[in-house]
């Protein structure tokens, strides 16, 4: 972890203060401006454990909060006590953590919170950049997800990764029973069977063929109706599950997909529609990552603010202090 | 590169065809639904270098528009001709990187548009992922931005990183004019002075303190004024510009900076502040990705589509061969 | 046509005059307060030449505008002068009639003036009571549309009925290849054959087989997606045409129905879906009738008007005298 | 009651089904896609009791609901299990009875709602085809109005019909005083004396003069200043109820008519304007149908349904059987 | 003229400047921050011209634009160079002034602009304190009116006060043709008769009576509906427009009032109503008044301001100087 | 007092019914139409003790609300009964004190209401003509506002005026912190010491050296941020309390002004901004008239009233009866 992703002017302080022999110790604090849920802090202490690794623990503290705690506007999330030099840095790189990953955890956390009892499940990897689909799975999670997309986001959760097929599977196939019965010949038995229904066919004629193909074997289907055929509509999800059950197939779980957030679940939810579980992409994924700030509030004890700030340190009943032998890469 | 980031059921689909023997050539449109900057196509064309490097050439085929392209709704910016499990785990990262880049690269080019002929720069490594701020300068700078804010994603656009100094700078020397004079001693000459004014006197006053202090050698001051103090508006700008020609200082530039979007910017424009440049934080970096979608357009020749899609090769005159002997690291 | 349908004060009128041994000659002007296409007057007319039949010609005269006449606000579309005894009681049936199928016509001229150079055929007999749906396939086709859905309202216009099959006919067949082969086999060669394609599976896939079943002697496909799946969209129908046109089946026409209206056909055009016709209910037969006021503005030669209106003749160089001698049934 | 007025494909579903030698027993239910006031469902009964009077009682059965009865979104207000070729090509004339007759009991039921406790009644005729006038008072009269204007609707209901005079006598006679005097002098005396009085002077002096000349016979006078007058407003009503009580008319009821509707209506009764009764005209008369569906549910017994319909009987509690011998003209 | 009605911190500003021996020539400026009819001012100069009377022309000159002058966002309108305590204090007076008088000269354009060619009466008089009714008048004609409604604005502004006659009248006379008859014989014969025909009948009625009566001395009559019955409506001025033609009466005209603004002038010109003049109230004596600003640019000859403002003499060609042995009481 | 500022019309009603012989005891009564904080009924009570200090008291009798009463739409706040031509003259001055005095206290209590328990000053003495100061200032008082700007207006109040320094002495002193030792030294003991800290310098620092420099004898500080630099903020106003807390100067209040309104003072309310009074001007000042109408109800005793409003006296168990002989100045 270098300077080579901080914003270049925190450098270039970091040359002056050197040059000028200036190193005090500062406290800074770290808020942002509107409700959500905090997530990234646990990358950040992780950084901060290494940053901060060989300073004097007389003069150094870190008090933070966890991710998935809820926090208000203006709440101090993180608060750092060390000398200038030792952390100056990699301001940028906190902050970015934060703003990122809190953003989809929030929005993911919105998800949720309309789908309950129903969960959800985050399906975005495919609109944020590979390095960081990890990152986007793990917050994914901490907002309540129940599972995610990727294999390595779902470890990071601790958690098996979730999925059931793509179309292009159904394609090469060329038909979507076809497709299924493959996927059942071939995978472990604890991989549930959900099969996507709308790569050929009408979703409810497709549904009840793979039905009588894999019989109890069959564990969900997933609707993923596209924008040019109207998208899933709930009295779609009402009729699949009222022919499944008069054919027998009650047993067969109805899974969501498609442009789904929290106004779209709101909508199933208030239609009655029976989903068993929604598959959230680009609303969580696409969320906009919300800023965070990092203050000066006191120099070698002394308050003091930018303006438009208030000097010294905020209280907080919540901030708990870091054990720093106890970090876990340190 | 691993299928660790992809979405878990192009795994399973991989594993299903290897174990069913099944690997037709595939053709695969990759698209967006609306009007966009495209950026990450060139990543996207080096990934592909590297998963496509031993296929057989007769049967291997990508075309590809170039980053900066300026492309349609539904218009194929990428189409892929090879065996299906050669590429078909890495579709979730190339959707990706088109996604996010294409949001940013989109986003800096509407400021950029709105602020001409005045230039805007990238500020917004601190709102995404420090392993991803080089990717985000990079696509500000394919948007249009002439410069940005870190060193890694000034090197990827061959341009040397902007910048001034941070707010702790100033507060750790307790003066903005102390600062300033630190910057001006310590920093190459080729390093532009500009100063930071808001951090603790009334800019006005503060901005004739450094052109004072710093006479000639002054080649910019820059305005952040908190939301707390009403953001920086359109007459603060006339006002410095005034006093500071006023007291003989026509050479000073302002830099603007503070929740800018091409809304604001607009503003400024209209109201016909004498703005220099503006500086851009989570406009840019915040923007919603731009989600791209991966087709199966044909199976071995045959035109193929999922329902709500046409099947066949899509006409496009701009599409343009890739030559996969010259990719760069394939 | 006794005075049962009219307003009963207008027998009651009758009655008063009559004992009272008053009956002037009144000049009668008729107007309604909006832009509108004008029907309903041809009816209007034969009802005057009945009730006006045994009149004193020297002091009886009509004059109107003619059926698909597009009218102004309160330019007066038909003056009576006659004794007002002799046609008073039938106000409101003249009125009702012009109100009614005015309505009608000028919401289809709507919806044909936005679907042009595409043809509209009129659809809403379910909407209206079974005394009238001849009247309204009358207005619908004054109102430019060139086909309307029942025999006796395409008589009244001239036309052939139009219409392709129910869906309870695709049902008591229990598949659309079947039913559209027992409509071939059993229908006078000049009926085109248009099949509805969207009872039990997909639209594409069922519009390929049927093109497959019928060959040459299908006409066309009509497209009537319910809401509980999306409705028909625009991208249906494109896909649709390309994979008709893709398997040879350029000849076969696309009808859509559905919930049509102005808003709805103009999204059709805007995103160029290549539509043949448009069959709309609703919008037309459940158009609010537009209101028809008729003001005394003459007694026995005297210009008087109630509080509110103008007394005398209105100019109008529009309206044509009609020729008592000649009314169809009078 | 021939096919003339049904949609020209139920005619031709007849016929091939009766040359393919197709008949099988159906269960149709017809439904609403939003809450109503039912009507027009015992002309709906008739007509059946007419079509399905020679089938075998042992496979025929009908249930309805009743009119006036509330119904919601999509609930079965018809069930009828017949020969499909029974009653088939009556599809149409039943739909359109139900939505024409819905849709005006309910704009009526709306206005009566608002009014209460004042009444309501129907003046609608003129907005409507002479052929259905009774239908339209009928209905109104099932949305809870306590008067209608024609003689035929009354009668349909049971009721005698309501009216005051035209503007036509009152401006034949050239006076309102005097119109009203032969109105007194030539009606039967259980007509209540109701004197229109907008048509030659200012509404309070003319009501004054009116209750002067007619004493204690004097019912009520309406109200109906037209448009370009202001039309009525809740002062004008005050101030009129105000002037009769100064003069010892307390007992003349005041109607008011023109443009109402349930905002108008509301207008008055929160501004406490003392009105006696509301004559609604184009709000009822040209209340848009209500769309009806009549969904084939099971053939011989067999659940089935078209796509986007559930197959099967709908479970009702409130349906009632109909005594096919007890249909009022079967 | 004492310090009486400034604000008080302006008394307390001389008393201190005094004490302290103070009282430096400054330059200050007077500007609104929007467009207006600028009104005001030559009040304004005659108030300088009493407090500036013995000071020192050497160190004093007043510039200012004319009363009627349309002024733009910032524009100086008014820059007095004088001894601070010789006019400080009168610095509320002088924009209080400015600020009422502009408001209402803009609100009179407005009306003016939207009337053209019909002229527009100011008859404001009862919505302000008598004690500056004359200068509402004198503004508003100033803003273009062509009379004011009270003998002090009228005389102000060097014109005959317009006028027609109160309810109040016509009541005690118990008839509006009495009345009107009365002031026939009463008034000089260069006073218009304009007689108000809304008190007690119709006003078509009335105002044919009134025409009758009075012939060829009838110079107009005033339509002043209240808003209970419905405001004058251009309906109500056609129609009394055609009846006073039909009988003879070309010559009477038509003055509307009752509420008018520029929204309601408006319609009646789109409406096409013969009005002839309009005679507007409240929007004009209500105007709010426009917010002026008095800034000191220049002590001494040195520039200066407060933060927010540009220091120095604002650059203006429109400004002329005032001489000061002109003034007209000074 | 003569006519001078009364309607023209009112002038001529006069010389016309003295020529005319005619002088009926009326009975006037004047009533707004909206909810209101009644103001001006004291100075219109002292007028008509002077109007009518000669007639007869036996048929003279003035009933009236007083200043400050919460009036609704419609009710009578002041009924006369007398000669008509003792008092008609005046109906404009009448209406005139009402409709401006009550404008601004109803508009004042909206302030007052929203701000509860901080108080509020009216400042608005710069938007109104110099003549009504007094008025205003009376009227905001009576409104609920606990100090003015003018001597005048607080002395008509019973109050001390309110103020603090204007920017000009901040200006000619050069320094805000030498223009508050000058105010300091130079103010009696009694006046508080309230200090403009927006002039120079940021406010928080100003405010700290005010602070500093005045120590326990400073009052409060005013904050007047101009709109050019972003207008006073609730962040700002937090900022200054804590830092002044910090310092250990929380006896120092803080006076907020600039463009406040009801909405603009629960922005602060709304955001816990420790303000501790608001000083507002011109939403007091500029607020419109509110309209009054004089009505007469009766004349010798007889019920009349023109068209749209109720003959005879208006039931009321709130007007008072006023004693002629007790009027202040009659």
């Amino acid at each position: 972890m270098s300077g080579e992703s901080a914003d270049v002017y925190f450098g270039r302080a970091a040359t002056i203060l050197e040059r000028e022999g200036l190193d005090p110790v500062v406290t800074m604090e770290v808020f942002a401006r509107r409700d959500a849920v905090l997530c990234g802090i646990d990358e950040a202490k992780n950084l901060l454990g290494h940053v901060l690794h060989d300073c004097d623990p007389a003069e150094t503290r870190v008090e933070a909060l966890d991710d998935g705690d809820v926090i208000g506007p203006k709440e101090v999330v993180l608060r750092i006590e060390a000398r200038y030099r030792s952390f100056g840095l990699y301001e940028t790189a906190i902050l970015g953590m934060l703003a990122q990953s809190t953003g989809w955890a929030t929005a993911a956390r919105e998800c949720v919170e309309t789908a309950a009892p129903q969960p959800v499940i985050s399906f975005g990897a495919r609109h944020v950049h590979p390095d960081i689909t990890d990152v986007l799975d793990y917050a994914a999670i901490v907002g309540g997800c129940v599972g995610a997309s990727t294999p390595a986001g779902a470890r990071l959760a601790g958690l098996n990764p979730t999925g059931t097929m793509p179309h292009s599977l159904v394609l090469i196939f060329g038909d979507t029973v076809e497709a299924a019965l493959a996927f059942d010949r071939n995978m472990d038995p604890d991989v549930p069977r959900i099969v996507l229904v709308d790569t050929f066919k009408d979703e409810a004629e497709e549904t009840l063929r793979v039905a009588h193909a894999l019989g109890d074997r069959l564990y969900g289907i997933r609707l993923d109706t596209p924008a040019e055929r109207g998208r899933v509509t709930a009295d779609l999800v009402k009729e699949i599950r009222a022919r499944l059950d008069i054919e027998g197939f009650g047993h067969v779980r109805i899974v969501v997909s498609g442009g789904l957030n929290p106004e779209r679940i709101g909508y199933f939810k208030d239609q009655g529609a029976p989903v068993d579980s929604y598959a959230v992409g680009s609303y969580i994924s696409g969320a906009a990552p919300i800023d965070f700030t990092g203050d000066i509030k006191a120099i070698d004890g002394r308050p003091i603010a930018k303006r438009g700030r208030i000097p010294g340190r905020t209280e907080s009943a919540r901030l708990k202090p870091i054990d720093l032998g106890n970090w876990p890469e340190g």
